[in-house]
């Protein structure tokens, strides 16, 4: 232990060594982020980009200036390190998106969410495999093991959760946002652990007992990873509640938070489960209670630290992404063979395709068999929809491509460099295109005037002026205005019936008893939220966030 | 350029190299600075201790600790990195001191802190310096030359702005704290620009050329990092006042507000300029105008997490200090001469102690010259208090004798080896001793309950109900509170008598007439600030503040 912060420490002082260059590369980065953000907002307007977009081009516009100006010699501008990706980036963009999550909502969707994001993953890691195993073997492209294809089918089933985040709006269509989100973190953990477990187990000769194996060490990774998210925010919850009692230190609670929600990851990596998956729902947790026993400051505070932390890291990997596309080195083994690469990216592009649709049409008509409320179903429209928003592929691909590809310097293996050069090319591809469409398609599947009537919000039609105020911009006010609504409770006895009708609803319902039973007296929870409604203060907060609102819809300064 | 970014990422991949060791070690160091935060908030009511010393015992337990685990073996528990401190620990540190410090009282005290600041640390460095090479002469510790005791004078006259942050309160003694941190702020820039001054010129031969040369670049470093420092906040009002008309977005505005600071600190890094300086200039900016121009949840977001960052930073760098304290090769070299080490400690602690005093008392005593009013003047509690709260050293000199002492694997010299483990006691004595006694000597000499007459804030004595209201606790409302003061003009011509008299006021008020004429109009500033003083939102604003505020005095969760 000592030894390996030791050497942590020397590579630090090492990597950091004052030498100027890396000080140019650093202010470059930085520049090049603030050139995203601004550039973001001033195309945010347009229907087609978003910010993944922007950072994608922009970072390969910089990429092509640097080769340039080192005359096409510097063959390595920016090399994708997936260790940076997965201790720095991916934690604050995940535990955002659980703690900005509508929970009612993925509560409500959580049978299918995980219908989706474990089974449909499998199916698609299923089909992909085989394709790959079937189209690469006659195309000659180097030596490629039976772990190599499953690789390959683990790597291209992980969807883009972090570009998902960009192209839908929670606020529009909460039931599709919460399904490809929660489906998309699902998922990324499901690829993370196949993948593990691809590396981890000899595959060469698979039976059923490496199968069931295989099975055991995924519900075990499962279910251990959201036990730890779980309780990393539940004892976030109890500490803040317990020992700032009466003099909240709003400074303290905030980095507290931050800490608990990282150490929370780095558990995760240390009993080698998945981060993903406990951090996420360290988020839901630390929302749920911790959230309603900080100070109001706090409250404000956490919320958009998170966001914008999350932000930086969003723009950070895309710009990364494409600066990384450029290097020149992993092109100069294939470039003899310009067709064998363009051939492989458009096979894994269609395989991608394909198995996305073997899982999301009949996991949705299974889906359908559960839900008695026509408003619940999930409709064709909504099924091409969901359908077309998980196709992208991101850095999660890439970085367990890399992890595949690259060890040892076997990149300059033939097949080796087809598979990098193809994953960026699909990477690429997948997230200029699909993504540049998915805002079009889902404006013209589901016309955002046209509030999905299963939002936890129910919102009269016509009450056009409360309407922003309650659920859009802002994101402050979605999570205060459901703050009464754990009050009420159905003190109906949960059936086994019910829970066989409708598995999500009776899952919702026993989770709110429990919750108001035990949890809220020891954990603080929303019941004993420091703001009381009615109370002045909440009045007060009320009252700004929502005078703040109508000046942000007037368009004043 | 690309050659460094690209050398600067294989090393970040090395440097994460995903092996389970350093995994341990960042859950380890995680869990510690949680734990830190936990017991700092258990121990801030009584009167020794503060965060920094919980932290530098915490860190040395652990260090102990580490050391009988692996049985003494392991000689390098943690290496203290100069660039990890200089380009990620300290920018937030500073940048919120810029953010936070009032600047009112700031600008008032402007000549008297940079008197301090200046002509003070080259006092400090002078006694220091000769002190060293008289004593450490005669004492046979190793061949030290002429610009090693130089070095050793920049480094013992930087005193801990990180420490003094923590144990002087803004609030409750204004002038006190404005004068010391902004002397910490200005000193740490002028150790930091002669200990390169020092290591870039050739000083074995001092004539009166180079010395002037010297004086030359001390100023031109001065005048430009402040330059850049301004113009990078300045830029930041521009971009988000111009841009971001009428449709604010909290997040983006954090974000590009976080990257703007941390770009102007590297850009002064990139140009060899002094980055304390600027980026804390850049902070006083940003809070002056910026602020101004964002949302109200952005105000609120940006304050805490600017604090809450700066403060992790902090418990970091301390928690770093006392566990590199216990890396036994250091210590190996001296372990033949225990007495040496200790006089050489000893020694320095004296020349610290009268270094300070050398400026302190006959600054004060020029200052006082200048102001009329009695209120205004430095008695000598303050004189008492104001050399004592600057005697911590910290990580600046960590630092700096790392820089100087450990260069190419020099640490086995002897001469070098000591003055390592000297600054190493030095540091963590003064810490500890001196910042333990800091608190109760402040208490003894400034009775918080005598506040200080020349606060921005005149509180009438007696109005012990809203006293706290406006000035305590919260960090929120300070900045809020002196809104409508920029409004207020003085039409009396500029006499150069006037400069002459009270330079301090003078400068002060012309800066208030340009403030209001030309940059107001351009980046926004507090004339017009989005919150309109007496409008619902300001009123609501204040309104919930203050009972967030009554709430957190009552006690209530």
């Amino acid at each position: 232990m000592a030894i390996g912060l030791s050497t942590m420490l020397e590579k630090t002082e090492t990597l950091l060594g004052s030498d100027h260059a890396s000080v140019v590369s650093m202010n470059l980065f930085v520049a090049l982020l603030c050139a995203c953000i601004v550039l973001g907002h001033l195309l945010e307007e347009t229907r087609w980009m978003n910010e993944s977009i922007t950072a994608l081009i922009i970072g390969s516009c910089t990429g092509i200036v640097i080769l340039l100006i080192s005359g096409g010699k510097s063959s390595r501008i920016l090399v994708f390190s997936e260790d940076l990706f997965f201790i720095y980036l991916l934690p604050p963009i995940i535990f955002n998106a659980g703690f900005q999550v509508k929970k009612k909502q993925f509560f409500r969707n959580f049978m299918t969410i995980m219908l989706f994001g474990a089974i449909g993953t499998l199916i698609s890691f299923v089909i992909i495999s085989l394709g790959a195993k079937h189209f690469f073997e006659k195309m000659n492209i180097g030596d490629l093991t039976i772990s190599d294809y499953l690789a390959i089918g683990a790597i291209f089933s992980a969807t883009d959760s972090v570009c998902t985040l960009q192209v839908l709006n929670q606020d529009d269509t909460p039931l599709l946002y919460s399904l490809v989100f929660g489906e998309g973190v699902v998922n990324d953990a499901t690829s993370v652990v196949l993948f593990n477990a691809i590396q981890r187990f000899d595959l060469t000769n698979i039976n059923s007992t490496i199968a069931l194996e295989f099975a055991g060490n995924f519900f075990y990774l499962f279910i251990l990873s959201t036990a730890l998210g779980v309780a990393a925010g539940l004892l976030s919850a109890f500490v803040i509640k317990k020992l700032y009692i009466g003099r909240h230190s709003t400074d303290r609670e905030v980095a507290l938070m931050m800490l608990l929600a990282y150490l929370s990851y780095m558990l995760a990596e240390l009993f080698h489960l998945s981060s993903i998956l406990t951090v996420f729902f360290c988020g839901i947790v630390m929302s749920h209670y911790t959230w309603h026993n900080v100070t109001d400051k706090s409250k404000v505070t956490t919320k958009h630290t998170f966001a914008a932390l999350s932000f930086l890291a969003e723009i950070f990997i895309f710009l990364y992404v494409g600066m990384d596309a450029l290097d020149i080195e992993k092109w100069d083994v294939v470039r003899n063979s310009p067709g064998q690469s363009i051939g492989v990216s458009a096979i894994l592009l269609g395989l991608i395709l394909l198995g996305r649709a073997a899982f999301v049409f009949p996991l949705s008509f299974l889906s359908n068999l559960t839900k008695s409320s026509p408003d619940e179903k999930i409709d064709w429209k909504k099924q091409v929809t969901i359908w077309w928003a998980g196709l992208m592929r991101g850095a999660v691909s890439m970085a367990l491509a890399y992890n595949q590809f690259t060890t040892s310097g076997h990149t300059k293996v033939l097949g080796n460099a087809i598979m990098i050069t193809s994953t960026i090319t699909v990477v690429l591809f997948s997230t200029v295109v699909f993504g540049l469409l998915t805002k079009p398609l889902v404006k013209h599947l589901q016309p955002s005037s046209k509030r999905s009537s299963t939002t936890a919000l129910q919102i009269t039609p016509g009450s056009s002026f409360h309407d922003p105020l309650l659920n859009g911009g802002s994101s402050y006010e979605p999570l205060l205005s459901t703050q009464g609504q754990s009050e009420y409770t159905i003190d109906q006895p949960i059936s086994l019936r019910m829970f066989l009708n409708t598995p999500s609803r009776a899952i919702h319902h026993y989770w709110r008893k429990f919750d108001n039973a035990v949890m809220r007296r020891i954990f603080g929870g929303r019941g004993v939220s420091p703001i009381v409604p009615g109370s002045p203060v909440e009045t007060s907060v009320r009252q700004w966030s929502e005078e703040a609102e109508i000046k942000e819809q007037n368009g004043e300064p």
